[in-house]
């Protein structure tokens, strides 16, 4: 039976703000990623998704980020190193403190925003992630964009790395992602997310949007909760699987 | 041989700016309990000392705090039960995890400040520290005023508890501190606050500010760095325990 | 014609969070109290909402807080005086920046939540509150809570004062609002909010919740925002003053 | 009688902690580059240093950053213009709030940090400030590096400015900084620089690093505060030039 994990962004309310529909995405997913405080989360919070995503068994990562809570992380920052590696550590020590609390772990790291997208081909701050996680835990594993350099450095530094596609977005011939200035960028029909997520989760190919198909390794799918038609979305995939005897489940039970 | 542990508040600096002498410090105390970045510390300014504090061999605690940077935690906050616990288990982890990357770990708890005083005598909120330490690791030992009855509700839940006293504070007949805002509450005489702790350290008494001798169970004394002035009396206390025999030791290697 | 000010508290989105729906309370209300960043509002958004307000010719007042956005500012702190007036004065300051830059004015000052309710009867952080407004633009009109005493030290320190009733909420027979933790404190039937509205301007006079009559002098009638079943509420009392002959207009138009 | 300006970085503490020597330096300069709360400043500490800037006589610029004050505003971040427009109207508008509140007033603008780097040469945020500063009070002055294009975008864009040289920089042949990664680029010695400044104020010129004779022209000198050091270096320049019979007083008062 072909199996896949999904994941998602949770967690990223702010005090008396809220933001996406935890509830319904940990009925879809087997991976949250859960904002650690920079971006997004306040600590009560991120404790109650975090319990939420335990009852539910979806399996937790963290969600790391630069440190700019008013631009929610989507800005590139010039962080030096040390810096960097001290934040990551210190947001994967306080979630691991929170799922320590609520009876569960922290198994993965993803990036978040603008630093997932700087280290996807900056060695330098690539490297100090690598640092930091190697640091506080070096079982953990780090979830990053299919097909982008910082996987080999990471693997190539000894780290356990999963593959991740994008269920809304289209790719270009050489696999990479389109760039969302461009037209056609985002997709936005449920049917053809879907089929689409199907074709990879089987055959581990996509169509590309000049019409080549394209290998993209992925373990896990990242889906949208931000909008109630993000959610849609993510409850068809989720259905579609069901549907076609795919086993929607966390990269860390994988044989 | 009398042991006892002397503590002091560390890793209070904050990105750019800098707040007491942490080397000069680290080469006094057994216990550095280090800010956790809500009422100070950042992550990089925080690891650097906890890996100082690891290079010294001095016990690391987690100085957690009210959110109140700006107000440097001495602000009491009306802030909820939920919000304490998750507030209090964020930084914990947070320091949990930077402890871990330094080779080190957390094994006791001490609240700063504000929170410092409104648990000393709040049930409401002192329960929620407790319950925040118990949820995300049990064998943390929470320090407290000596005389307060944190401790006993912390005893009684099972947690273990550290008493201490400071240094350069007067007490009253009852064994409580002399409020600042009264005359004789600081003691600044380095040589008299070292009579002072010797005295405590081998029998567990102390004078009181009216001139009777009152019992003052504590394993672990407070001394502040956050002067030069403060830094001597600190110094002062350790060679005059060292002269006279008096071990300081983390209260985490008592017998 | 009877005439009336509706105020509303807005500019509450931070960062990518949204909360309230700014544009349709500026079709209801002729007062708009406008976060200043220290409970809600960053500066882009607080930008946004100012030029909306202006657009409208609804009048700007600066919605000043304690330092707390983790806790919407709904917490009480224990500020010291010093700060407190710096912190008053500092928002104001940059909501008249904003309202400069978009052609427009601040002529009043509401605080907001715990610092709000605490001024109600705390002579010592109302002084602050008064002090900093004097210091920074005597022309200043503050506003508070009718027959909170804040209004009479406003008053005789020669502060304009505008007293406002809260359209949703019930009155003891001493004309004080009904605590929140009582049954009935609450109102939720937007045409029963209506009638008591029409009768609070027309006769200065409510019913309170033992069902005798008070006199509630009032300038000002606040109405939320914060949720679609408020904007309902406050768009009925808006349409029955319309319907009724009620001017609805800002209290610095009052002859 | 020639006369020049001297200013420094003010009002640079936060909180609890102290950075530089604000009554020292206000006894130096005769312009004041006050933090407005995004990379250093608390509202309370600000005032502080308003008004002793304003007992002194000493003139005050707004010093706006980015938002990052754990990285004191140097590190380089890629916000849009619309949110760097309303973070500099908002600063600028605080600063203005607290200045009146002195019984002063806020002539010019200084960008800090990171933020000044970066609008020296890049068009987009440049134009983001002068659009901020022309919005909220046109008759504003900004200050810049002395030959950066930054100045001749604020004066064709209507904005009166000011070019500042820097006391204990080295220069290039061509009139621009030494980076400070490159040997020689600081300058430590107090006489040598007096020197150095004596002759920028007199004849417009400096002798650049390989020795070669510059035209700067710059209507202000910045110095430093934040060491023991940098504070003496300032001192001999202010004494050198009451010496010498060179006039320290703000550009707002030239002629």
């Amino acid at each position: 039976m072909p199996a896949i994990d999904l994941n998602s962004d949770l967690g990223e309310s702010y005090g008396a703000w809220r933001m996406g529909d935890d509830a319904a995405m940990l009925a879809v997913v087997s991976s949250a990623n859960i904002a650690c405080g920079f971006h997004a989360g306040d600590p009560s919070g991120i404790y109650k998704t975090v319990k939420a995503a335990a009852d539910r068994g979806v399996v937790i990562g963290a969600h790391v980020s630069y440190p700019d809570r008013v631009g929610f992380g989507r800005r590139d920052m010039d962080v030096t190193s040390e810096e960097l590696i001290a934040d990551v550590i210190y947001q994967i020590g306080a979630l691991k403190g929170l799922a320590a609390a609520a009876g569960t772990s922290v198994p993965y790291v993803k990036p978040h925003g603008a630093l997932y997208n700087r280290i996807a081909n900056d060695p330098r701050q690539g490297q100090a992630v690598i640092d930091a996680i190697k640091a506080i835990d070096p079982a953990l594993v780090l979830m990053g964009l299919a097909n982008a350099p910082i996987l080999d450095l990471a693997a190539k530094a000894g780290l356990k790395v999963v593959a991740e596609a994008f269920a809304d977005r289209a790719y270009t011939p050489k696999g990479e992602l389109v760039s969302r200035r461009e037209a056609g960028a985002m997709l936005h029909d449920a049917q053809e997310i879907a089929d689409r997520m199907v074709q990879l989760a089987r055959s581990g190919t996509l169509q590309a949007i000049d019409g080549s198909v394209i290998n993209i390794e992925a373990q896990s799918i990242c889906v949208h909760g931000d909008s109630p038609g993000a959610v849609t979305i993510a409850e068809t995939i989720r259905e579609r699987f069901e549907a076609e005897g795919i086993d929607v489940s966390s990269f860390t039970k994988a044989g």
